[in-house]
């Protein structure tokens, strides 16, 4: 009896040791993710029966869309304007927590000769706008931890949702949407904007034809002082959303771009990341300013590195606090030509892409390790312009936002719903580009632990070939 | 007995069970480092006896330095003519493998009104040179994998020493030149030329004196199409070696001058990094046109954060294979100011640092998110020259060398040995900035896991404070 006391004694004395390695190494259990081998695993959950891939889906054509928005702050006056711009779409609802946003969304409605829109004001009214039988999408501009509870809700009523970016702040909401979409049959996108960006549009179509060779490490991020800006969201709550979450919280201007360029869920898929931040100065300094506190957890610059599966990288960066020149890096590496946005746009050809390029006559001129002179980049712009712009430049600049990119952002989601065609952006981009701000952080959180994506399409990354806007 | 036997083999069993999880998640001892929780962890023998710290260590006063330089190719002839710029210095001896090159030299001397030196010719005969009575420096400029083992030699012979970039592969060889010049007590100085360049000296002093405030995220690489290169190393050692290799091989002219900015060892040292490379494209190109085979090591770009003590970071890329435009990035980023090189040099400050600088009468009209107009950037550029530069400009222009920052570095190294001072890189420079090498390597071989940084300085890297150019 003694030694089998013993025998079993042993036996799970050396199992706790072997249980407490594990635990040590593995990580900490009350975290949303598990370590195995060095890399941060977000949990995967397979399909539910009844849901079925978004891939390249397209709902019934729309006649009128008719639309509900909901946050009429700093960003959603916006639409109000852009869609009196477009044809087929009307404001039916408009909705926020203060009467003073809501007078400013009727005027702009009657300022650009559209019919006031009904009124929805206070905390659970967004509700009663998605329950509404008569509008088929639901615009959301509202703050960024409201974005996934109020699409998911909106979907389930049956509707389409554009949600203001990031569409998620978690992996887990970021499943929520996939599978809500899923289940639902309704279109979730992502309102990113910049991917419309003329300069990005121009670039996607000179990767997509070839000009710069196979492109291989891309750039992107959200270089920008908000100084002036913080105080103009309703409550602080960026500024408070900030203190409390470290990571790259607001990945998806600079993401978006890049990874239509690397045809991400298209043919390739983002495997892992590694994310790093600086401590705070200019986030304590803040804090201590507006929020009374000098506890702040977001880094001054937060640095991510992703790899994807077809052996190509990607360099973010997010600093919303120091004191430097706008930027979304947006840089393109290709093994014939690089592309490379800000400060200042420029273009470099290897000598056989220029001579192939056909516009610049004297090519032959041209070290290929200089960015073209203007002349010849002029021309290569002209040349490659997207043929989205060339359709909507005129009528862009006159809607405005950005310099036109919003304008062409809700014409692409209203002309795409009312012709029952795929959007340009679809669920699984809006929660490819959301999960940076968790993933970067679970990193951070782990001395720069590399983080395994969760892939959203479940396995279905290489279905679709190349990035397309439908038409 | 039986039960005793049971007891022991469920001890055994489990303690099997315990040693394979603890190999399985703590790696592979093949390796010349450990895995500890998720991080990489490189050998930091102590200090032996007999040793003791170079930090900030003055050698005897040289009245004319007797040099010895073993490498005439690609970068060897250069300090030969730089040298008959500088007063108290006389090249006694060369070295190389081909009789060509020492011709070139011996050519390049009388050209430069400096008498002949002896010549030494053959694999081994560099360890004549070194053993020369009358040398009180060898200066190294041959291929990579020779940098520290004639390094370690000379410095045993009674050297000093000068080696070109990087002075190590490994971080075993880094701890080689480290023992050796604290056992030796002989100067060992890599030839990082790049902390001498014009812009990187001025901004080093904008720094030192306040301009744009903490810096607390900095930028360094090497972006250079190197095609019309390879073929100019000798049996194409160059290439041969990126071939064998992954990781950022060549990091130290990125990595140099920010690691001044930071006050490296100086009050701060890097703590760890991650690595993430791209597949090798054009890599494989070069290899099958030059080397018959299609086996590449190095990725074609390769991108390193890393992270300090005081929580700044630094981001490193590495690219001598893709069309793009010459860049080593050099981009800081302070609480009160950004500076940044390339493509064009560009400096932004905030308000109040702009008000402070004094050298802009209408302050009041920058915005501080626009980087300054060009009469502030060159009144900003002329006020905060650097002293070294002020007095070298002319000289330097004269002798050349990449615009003359090859001749500063060479001048400083001669001026601080025959006044017995300090050298402005010592060997601890020398091992951080060539380390990273081997940390990248081993991060990327492990899905970009983090790498802990060796404290070269053993624990003394708080001890001076901030960097110096002793005069």
């Amino acid at each position: 009896m003694r030694r089998r006391t013993i025998a079993l004694g042993a036996l799970f004395l050396a199992t706790i040791i072997s249980a407490l390695i594990y635990i040590f190494v593995e990580g900490n259990s009350n975290e949303p993710y598990t370590i195995k081998n060095g890399m941060i695993h977000f949990a995967e959950p397979e399909r539910a029966e009844g849901q079925t891939s978004m891939l390249g889906f397209a709902a019934e054509p729309i006649d009128t869309v008719r639309v509900g928005v909901i946050g009429l702050g700093q960003r959603g006056c916006g639409p109000l304007k852009r869609m009196s711009f477009i044809d087929g779409v009307k404001i039916v609802a408009i909705c926020d927590l203060h009467q003073k946003n809501l007078d400013r969304g009727q005027k702009r409605l009657e300022k650009y000769g559209m019919p006031r829109a009904d009124e929805y004001i206070g905390e659970e009214a967004w509700k009663e706008l998605c329950k509404r039988e008569d509008i088929n999408l639901v615009y959301i501009v509202t703050d960024w931890p409201s974005h996934t509870p109020m699409a998911v809700y909106a979907m389930e009523q049956g509707k389409h949702v554009a949600i203001e970016v990031p569409a998620a702040t978690s992996v887990a909401e970021c499943w929520q949407l996939v599978d809500t979409s899923e289940r639902t049959r309704r279109h979730c996108m992502m309102l990113e904007n910049c991917i419309y960006d003329h300069f990005e549009l121009t670039s996607l179509n000179m990767v997509q034809q070839g000009l710069i060779g196979e492109v291989i490490h891309v750039e992107g991020g959200y270089i920008h002082a908000l100084d002036k800006f913080w105080s103009r969201f309703n409550d602080n709550w960026r500024l408070k959303f900030n203190q409390e979450h470290n990571g790259d919280v607001y990945a998806t201007h600079g993401l978006g771009p890049i990874c239509y360029v690397l045809n991400i869920h298209r043919g390739d898929r983002m495997t892992h990341l590694v994310s790093m931040d600086t401590d705070s100065w200019k986030g304590k300094e803040l804090a201590k300013e507006s929020l009374g506190t000098e506890e702040f957890a977001n880094g001054d610059h937060t640095s991510t590195l992703i790899r994807t599966h077809k052996g190509k990288t990607i360099a973010l960066q997010h600093n919303v606090y120091s004191p430097r020149p706008y930027s979304r890096q947006y840089q393109l590496t290709g093994t014939k030509g690089f592309i490379n946005k800000y400060p200042t746009p420029g273009i470099l050809l290897e000598h056989d892409s220029m001579k192939d390029s056909g516009v610049v006559p004297n090519h032959e001129d041209l070290s290929s390790h200089k960015f073209l002179p203007q002349e010849a980049f002029d021309a290569l712009v002209e040349k490659y312009r997207h043929p989205i712009q060339k359709e909507l430049l005129e009528k862009a600049l006159k809607a405005g936002g950005h310099g036109g990119m919003d304008f062409i952002m809700d014409y692409r989601l209203i002309y795409c719903l009312r012709n029952g065609l795929p959007l340009d952006q679809d669920v699984y981009d809006a929660a490819e580009w959301s999960c940076i701000g968790e993933l970067s952080a679970a990193s951070i959180e782990n001395n720069s632990m590399p983080v395994a994506f969760p892939d959203f399409t479940r396995g279905e990354w290489d279905k679709l070939k190349g990035h397309t806007f439908a038409k």
